[in-house]
C-alpha cells in the first residue's frame, strides 16, 4: 500500500472580506426583502433573477474602483480547449445584468419593462474593518421609459419603502439631482468632450465626506499621499477650475443645514407646495414672491447657486428643468420636502448615469466606534442610465432605477433597537434513557405535528445537565423530561424554562408559587399543557407563535 | 482632442450554462423556500447563511466531476501585491461551507447544531442543453451528534418538506441507504485502502442510470467511448470484481418493482410494521415469520443479497445494524415504506459521505421531450459526513444532512399543473394627455394607498391602442381612462379587461349584457369601482387578493 502523504489541515475561515450570518440575521434580512418586494409588487413591477455569474464584457465597467484587479470585479477567465474561454465575472450589482437581460429579452418583455430584483453581489474591495464583499441589493428599475415621471414614482417607492422596513418620516430623507447639472457645471468649466477627466472630477466630488474640501482640492490638483502612504494622483485642474468645484461641493453645508430640521416639516399641503415652488423657481431663475420664510431661503439660495454654475450651458439648464419635473410629480402625490428633497450634492459613484440621480439617507445619529455621535448616511441609491441598454443594441434605451442596501438598512434598524430581538427556540425533548430515542422522537413527532417548534436532544445523553445547558442556549421555552419512572407511569415532566429563568432571578419566591416551574402531566395531555405554557408567555410578551 | 476608438458592442447573453427566472419562476421559487424554511424551523432547525465565495482550501475536492476544470468549481486566484493571493472559488453546495463554519465558529454554537441554509450554488458543469451551472439548494443539517436519531430525523423532515411544498405522499419515496454497506462490498472484493480504485467504482454506480448495465461494465473494467466520442478510462477491475458490483447494482431492479406499488400501502400501522419487520430482519439475517406476502419478499430478497455482498466485512454489518437502527426509529414515528425505503441502491455522488445516505425520488411518470414516459428521479439527496469538521480541527464531529434541489422539485410541479398560473397583473392608468401627468399619478398613488397593484402608462403615450396592448400583455384586470372631456366633467373611465377579453372570446353577447366592460363614474369614486370589479373576478376565479 502506497504511504498516503500528509496535507497540512485547512483554515477554518471566511475568505476576507466575507462573513457568515446566523439565525436572526439572516431571517431579519428574508423578512425585510419581503417587504420591500411587496411594495415594488404593488407599483406594478415584475420579478427578475438573473444568475450571479456574466460575462465581463457584459457587465461593463462602471465601478469606481478605477485602481483595484480587474476594475473591483471578481473575474476569471472560463477554461476551454484553446484557452480562449470567456472572462466571467461576478455581477457587482443588479443594474448591469438588467440592461443584459433586456437586451436579450427586449421581445418577449413589456415596454416599458418595470422589474424588481434582490439578491447578493460582489466587489473586489481591499478588505477592511467592517467592509464586507458581498452585500444584499434590492433594485427596481423601469427600462423602456424616458419620462421624468418614471424618475419620480421611483423616488416616491423608495420613500414608502423605507416607511414599509421601519423607517418613520423624519428618519429618512431622499435626496434628489440631475447628473446634466452636473454636466452643465463641468462644461462650464471648459471640460466638454474630455469624458477621462470629467468622470474623474466625478469620482472625485463623490469622495468629498472622506476626504474633506481640503482632500478633494489636492485630488482635483496635483495628488495627495492617502492613509496608506500612497501616492494618489491629481486631476490637473486649474485653480480657477478646482475653485468652481469647490464652490459647488460646499453648497453642500447649506442643504445640511437646511436638512437638521425635517421634522418641524408639515406632511401636508404646505410642504408640498414648498416643493412646487421650488421648482417655478428651477423654471424661472426668480423667487416665488410666496417664499419669504428663513426656514427655505438657504435651500433656494442653493439652488440660485446652482442657476449660476450652469450659466451658459444648455445640458445645465435641461437638467434644471428634469429636476422642476420632477418636483411637481412628486408634490402632485404629495411627496413634500419631508420624504424627498431637490439636492444638488448628489453624485452617485457608479459611471452609468445619465439624468437624475437619486440617494436615500438616514437623517439620525448614531455613535460610532470611538463613541462619537455621527449621522448615519446614505442606504439607497440610484438614478437614470438611458445608454446602459444601448451598449448592446445600439439603440438608445431609457431606464431609470434605485437600489437598497438591505444590509445598512438592517444595521440602521438594529441601531435603532427596532429589530435584533433573539428568536424563540425550540421546545427541547431530553433524553433520560438511550433506549427510549423512539419514544422521545414520538414525542417531538406529536409536538411538530402540532406546529409546535420542537427537537430531542442528539447529543450525548450521559449528562443531564448538558441538556439543560443545551436548552438554554437555544433559548427554549420548555424541557420535557421523562425516564423509566415516567414511562412505567405514562406521565412526562414538563418544565417551563422562561419561568424558572424568572424564579432563579427573583429574591422573593412568593409571587411564583402559584406558578410551578416544573409539572407532571399524563403522557396524553403532553400536547395540551406544553401549548398552555407558550400561550402564557406569548401573552406576557405580547409576542404570537411564531 | 484624442479621437475615440471604436470598441465592438458587446453580445447580450448570459454565460454558458446560466440562465434568467421571470416573475412567477422567482416568485414561486421563494414561496417554496418559505414553506421549506418552516418545515426546518419546525423541527428546531435555525438559520445560517454564509458566502457564496470560500477558499478552495476550505471547500475541499469532493465533488465528482473529476475530470473538469478546478475539479468542477469556478474558482480563481486573488491579485495581491505578491502575486500569492489565496485561491478562491464559488460554493459547490452548502456543506462543506458549512464545515468551515461550524468549524470556525464552534465555541459559539450549541452542540449539536441544527441549522439550515438556502442559496444558489455553483458547478462547473460541461454546458448542455437543460443543464445549469448555477442552482438553488435548500439544506438542512446536524452537526455533532453520531445518533442514528439524527439521521432518521432528517429522513422524515424530508417527506414533511415534500408534502409541505405540494408532492402527494405516493408519489415520492424516501430512500435510505448506508455507504459502510458499500464500503462492505468493496471490502469483499479486496479495495479495502485503494481509496481511489474505491471512490472511482462509486462514481460509476452512480451513472448506472445514465448508461446502464453495459456502461458500467466498460467503465469497470477497460473504458469505454462517451457520447461525445472521447474515450473514458476504466477502474481496471477484474471480470469476478466487475460481476459483483454488477449483481450490487442490478438488484435494484427488484426495488424498482417494489416501488411502482406504493400508493397501495397502508399509511398506518401496517406499514409501519413492515419497517419494523425489515429492521429485525437486517439484525438477524433471518425473515420474520410474519412476513409471506409476495408484495414484500421481493424487498426481502433484496436485502438477503446485501447481507451475502457484505459477507465477512466488519464494516457493512455494521452499516446493516444502521439501516435497522434508522428503520426503527421512523416506524416510532409512523413514518412507512410509503414514504421511506431501506434501498441499497442509493451511491449518492460526492465524496465525502461516511455513513447512511438518503435521497428523494419523485416516483410518477412525466413526459420527456421525445414524448416517452420516464420517471422524474431525485430530487433531494444528503447523508452523513463524519470526517468533514475533522478536516479542519482534527477532532472527528459528526454530522448529517440534506439537500433539496429546489429548482428541480419547481419543475416537478409545474410539470403537474400543480404551479404555473400566470399572476395577475396590475390596473394600468392610461395616459390621454401627456400634461395631466400629475393627475393620472395621483390617481395611481390613491390605488396603491388603498393596497390595489397599480400603474400610470410610462410609455409613449401617443398611440393610445399601444397602451391597451401594453396592459393585455401585463395581464392586467382593469384600465383607468381619463383625457380631457373627463377631466372637465372630473368622471374617469373603468375599463374591465378580463370582462372585455371574455366577450371578445363569446358569441353570444346576451349573457354580457348587464355587465358592461366599461363604466364612467364620478373621479371620486375611483377606488370603490376598481376594488368592485377586482372582487368579481376574485370570485369567479376562487382566487384571493394578491
Amino acid at each position: 500500500m502506497a504511504k498516503q502523504k500528509k496535507t497540512p489541515r485547512p483554515k477554518a475561515e471566511t475568505p476576507k472580506g466575507f462573513r457568515d450570518y446566523f439565525g436572526a440575521q439572516v431571517t431579519e434580512r428574508a423578512e425585510m426583502l419581503r417587504k420591500i418586494a411587496a411594495v415594488y409588487h404593488r407599483y406594478g413591477f415584475d420579478a427578475l433573477e438573473s444568475s450571479a455569474v456574466e460575462t465581463v464584457e457584459a457587465l461593463g465597467k462602471f465601478l469606481p474602483d478605477v485602481d483595484r484587479p480587474n476594475e473591483g470585479v471578481f473575474a476569471w477567465q472560463e477554461d476551454d480547449d484553446d484557452g480562449k474561454g470567456d472572462w466571467l465575472a461576478l455581477r457587482y450589482d443588479l443594474t448591469a445584468p438588467l440592461a443584459r437581460v433586456y437586451a436579450q429579452h427586449r421581445n418577449d418583455l413589456p415596454t416599458p419593462y418595470r422589474r424588481y430584483a434582490m439578491g447578493p453581489v460582489w466587489r473586489n474591495e481591499k478588505p477592511g474593518p467592517g467592509r464586507y464583499r458581498q452585500f444584499y441589493q434590492c433594485d427596481a428599475d423601469t427600462v423602456g421609459s424616458a419620462s421624468m415621471a418614471a424618475d419620480a414614482e421611483i423616488c416616491a417607492m423608495l420613500a414608502d419603502c423605507l416607511e414599509e422596513v421601519g423607517i418613520p418620516r423624519g428618519d429618512y430623507v431622499v435626496r434628489v439631482n440631475n447628473r446634466k447639472v452636473l454636466n452643465g457645471v463641468l462644461e462650464v468649466m471648459g471640460l466638454a468632450g474630455d469624458a477621462e477627466r470629467s468622470a474623474a472630477v466625478m469620482r472625485t466630488i463623490d469622495k468629498f465626506d472622506k476626504v474633506g474640501e481640503a482632500g478633494v482640492r489636492e485630488l482635483l490638483g496635483k495628488g495627495r499621499l492617502d492613509a496608506s502612504g500612497a501616492y494618489i494622483d491629481g486631476v490637473g485642474l486649474s485653480d480657477e477650475q478646482i475653485k468652481r468645484v469647490i464652490g459647488y461641493v460646499t453648497a453642500k453645508e447649506d442643504t445640511a443645514s437646511y436638512l437638521e430640521t425635517p421634522n418641524e416639516y408639515d406632511v401636508s399641503g404646505k410642504v408640498s407646495t414648498e416643493l412646487r415652488l421650488q421648482s417655478e423657481y428651477l423654471r424661472s431663475d426668480k423667487l416665488p414672491d410666496s417664499v419669504g420664510e428663513n426656514r427655505i431661503e438657504g435651500q433656494f439660495a442653493l439652488l440660485n447657486h446652482l442657476h449660476d454654475l450652469v450659466e451658459g450651458s444648455e445640458e445645465g439648464k435641461k437638467g434644471l428643468d428634469e429636476l422642476a419635473e420632477i418636483a411637481d410629480l412628486l408634490s402632485a402625490q404629495g411627496y413634500g420636502p419631508d420624504r424627498i428633497v431637490i439636492d444638488p450634492s448628489v453624485v452617485r459613484g457608479l459611471g452609468y448615469y445619465t439624468g437624475p440621480v437619486y440617494e436615500a439617507e438616514l437623517t439620525f445619529d448614531i455613535l460610532d466606534d470611538k463613541g462619537r455621535k455621527r449621522q448615519f448616511g446614505s442606504v439607497a441609491g440610484g438614478g437614470r442610465y438611458d445608454d446602459l441598454v444601448k451598449r448592446f443594441t445600439g439603440q438608445a434605451v431609457p431606464a431609470t432605477g434605485i437600489s437598497i442596501g438591505v444590509d445598512r438598512l438592517l444595521a440602521a434598524l438594529r441601531e435603532k433597537g427596532r429589530i435584533g430581538g433573539t428568536a424563540q427556540g425550540p421546545v427541547v425533548v431530553t433524553v433520560m434513557d438511550r433506549a427510549r430515542m423512539a419514544d422521545y422522537q414520538a414525542m417531538v413527532g406529536e409536538l411538530r405535528q402540532a406546529g409546535i417548534r420542537a427537537e430531542v436532544y442528539l447529543g450525548n445523553p450521559k449528562n443531564f445537565g448538558n441538556q439543560m445547558k443545551y436548552a438554554d442556549r437555544r433559548g427554549s421555552p420548555v424541557a420535557i423530561i421523562a425516564g423509566e419512572d415516567e414511562f412505567a407511569r405514562d406521565v412526562v415532566q414538563v418544565k417551563d424554562l422562561i419561568l424558572g429563568a424568572q424564579i432563579a432571578q427573583t429574591a422573593t419566591l412568593e409571587e411564583w408559587k402559584d406558578r410551578p416551574s416544573q409539572v407532571e402531566v399524563p403522557r396524553g395531555e403532553l400536547i395540551a399543557k406544553v401549548r398552555e405554557i407558550l400561550a402564557v408567555h406569548d401573552r406576557d410578551t405580547g409576542a404570537g407563535a411564531p
